[in-house]
């Protein structure tokens, strides 16, 4: 079976480490360069679109922001999976929002804004404080704006003008702003046949808007909110794949912020974590082959590690840590790698973070520091 | 890093897939090919041993039946690991034997037979029943004889005799008869700074002179045993990287039998089994990184696929199978894959395995079977 991915980054490279064993090849489909590499290697293997394809068993994708025309043609071939539906709802707050309500699971009151006036009328039918997000290109805390008081109004719209104006077809949701305690994250799967399978749930700590940590966690309640939202939206797309949900926990009712179509940064603690990892589930999926387990064999952390290209020896050396290089160049704020800690009995996971803090740069993983120290202090 | 492994096989590729995620990139060279390939694509990136070595960081082995001018140009390249007299030992019976009595570990009596008359004399020393066995190129029960009476001796000795004149240098290995009650071994990893860790005992099933099942076993004495034996041998060849002693139990007493200088088929469980797996733990030895943990993680067990290239979808359902597929082209009793299979609370596994049998051919994978009808019989 060959499978090619849009996008040669690296959860390409980690679906091809998945692959292998089940026999399953992968090649990347370079959307900017229309190379197509093998994405462990780099190594250039073609050229073009049209080829790409020609060689494909599936075609899915590792990202959302995708020329429309390139997603066209390969839903046009058959092969696509899950959707360019889906990858468009990934990719465009408008659309993900319209889905977010057919579907009929808990959002964020929103509106959309292409000119000023609309910026009026969204203050006025959302209310301050108010979140604003490009519905275009907008990760990773860019393009995004928060309004806490109408009188900033003038300041921001300049911003969000400038937004608009700069790419085709860009706009701006406005959202009511969620009080929640935490952000949690669900990955799951659905087959070609309907079934679905999702992980335990990950609580997901942001530095800079930037995911820095994820860790499994075990809260029945929230895991059957989750899983119920996780059906309704992936049976609305008739989804096959991997498909994420970023959550925000408001005082225990969860609300969906964002979804993602393709395996996620908050499902890398599976590697290690779970029965079987988000990249072999997705490849299951879009393969036709019966899911796998997504049972919890260990409790896990994931650490992103961010513009650094070396680690202090002590994390190779200690018990539980597996490091995830991307083989990627160093840059600054770049995702180079994670890492996965797991823990066997209670309390251990904890431990060795807390241990971890002890040997990582501060600046670099204030996370963990962060963690430790909150650990430390409650315990 | 960048580590070249003499052989292309599924071991090669398999270090190809633990040594990613530490950036660690494995080329492979095929010795009688000639050629430089990726072990994963099988793709051509160059010619020669020469250009091979030049591009290598480090340079290490899957197999030990290497021609010793290869081993030679590797070894004076300074980048060579284990080390050639490490491969030549597990290549050459005649060296694994003294290599043995050096270390003063336990193993067969044995004579070496170049010639009709050293036969007679190995009968006389060694005595019957007898096992014998080519010094170069057997394996897989390949190159080997059972001389149980004295009167098989002239009908034997013609085979034995058409060995040794077939091959340069060949000779024949004539060992007592080691009434054992199974058969395990013991995999393990000594870094550059003589550290050494230790797997959990295997427990080996053969089926035709070929692994077929083994299962990773807890018995504190025995494991006391091997590990002794293994720092012994590593001690005495100042060894780097993993390093399998295939031993006999012979009620409770430990025989080596063979060592293998490299990663093993009985060492496939780790994979999903240990904390790291045999694969990760060469690579990080060879590159002279600290040693991961080997502790059991699962109670596990491999099954070898041999000669098919397809299995019931049932093992693709079955919670805790991981298949891993070499990507093969299908043929008569090849190593084509392996099934790990983990249990997660006493019983699982044996239960696990009963479930395959039942999904399982048994001309295929008759050592499954068995362990279903013992498993059944016994309870």
């Amino acid at each position: 079976m060959h499978v090619l991915v849009l996008g040669a980054g690296q959860l390409a490279r980690m679906m091809s480490l998945a692959g292998a064993p089940l026999n399953i090849e992968i090649s990347a489909y370079d959307v900017s360069s229309e190379h197509i590499v093998h994405p462990l290697t780099q190594t250039v293997i073609g050229k073009g679109l049209e080829n790409a394809i020609a060689n494909a068993d599936v075609i899915t994708a590792e990202f959302e922001h995708i020329p429309h025309d390139v997603l066209e043609t390969c839903e046009q071939s058959g092969k696509f999976l899950p959707s360019s539906e889906a990858i468009k709802a990934g990719g465009d707050r408008r659309i993900e929002k319209a889905l977010l309500d057919t579907a009929a699971v808990r959002n964020a009151k929103y509106h959309i804004i292409n000119t000023r006036d609309d910026f009026y009328n969204a203050i006025e039918s959302v209310g301050v404080p108010m979140v604003l997000k490009s519905a275009l290109g907008g990760y990773d805390g860019k393009g995004q704006w928060r309004l806490k008081d109408a009188s900033q109004a003038d300041a921001i719209w300049a911003e969000m003008e400038e937004c608009i104006t700069a790419t085709d077809n860009q706009a701006i949701v406005a959202e009511e702003f969620v009080p929640f305690s935490r952000e949690v994250s669900l990955v799951g799967v659905r087959g070609k046949d309907g079934s679905v399978a999702v992980y335990p749930l990950a609580e997901n700590i942001h530095t800079n808007g930037v995911l820095s940590l994820s860790t499994a966690i075990s809260d029945l309640e929230l895991q059957a909110q989750a899983e119920e939202m996780f059906t309704a939206v992936a049976n609305t797309l008739n989804y096959v794949g991997v498909l994420t949900l970023e959550l925000f926990d408001v005082e225990g009712t969860l609300l969906v912020n964002e979804i993602a179509p393709r395996v996620h940064n908050s499902g890398h603690w599976t590697q290690q974590g779970a029965e079987t990892c988000q990249f072999e589930n997705h490849l299951r999926a879009v393969c036709g082959l019966p899911l796998g387990s997504t049972k919890l064999i260990r409790e896990t952390a994931m650490i992103n590690i961010l513009g650094e290209d070396t680690l202090p020896q002590a994390v190779l050396e200690m018990d539980g840590c597996h490091i995830h290089w991307y083989g990627k160049e160093k840059r600054q704020g770049r995702k180079m790698g994670h890492i996965n800690v797991c823990g066997d009995y209670s309390g251990e996971l904890q431990r060795r973070l807390c241990a971890l803090a002890g040997v990582l740069d501060k600046p670099a993983f204030p996370a963990v520091h962060e963690f430790a120290e909150n650990f430390s202090s409650s315990n």
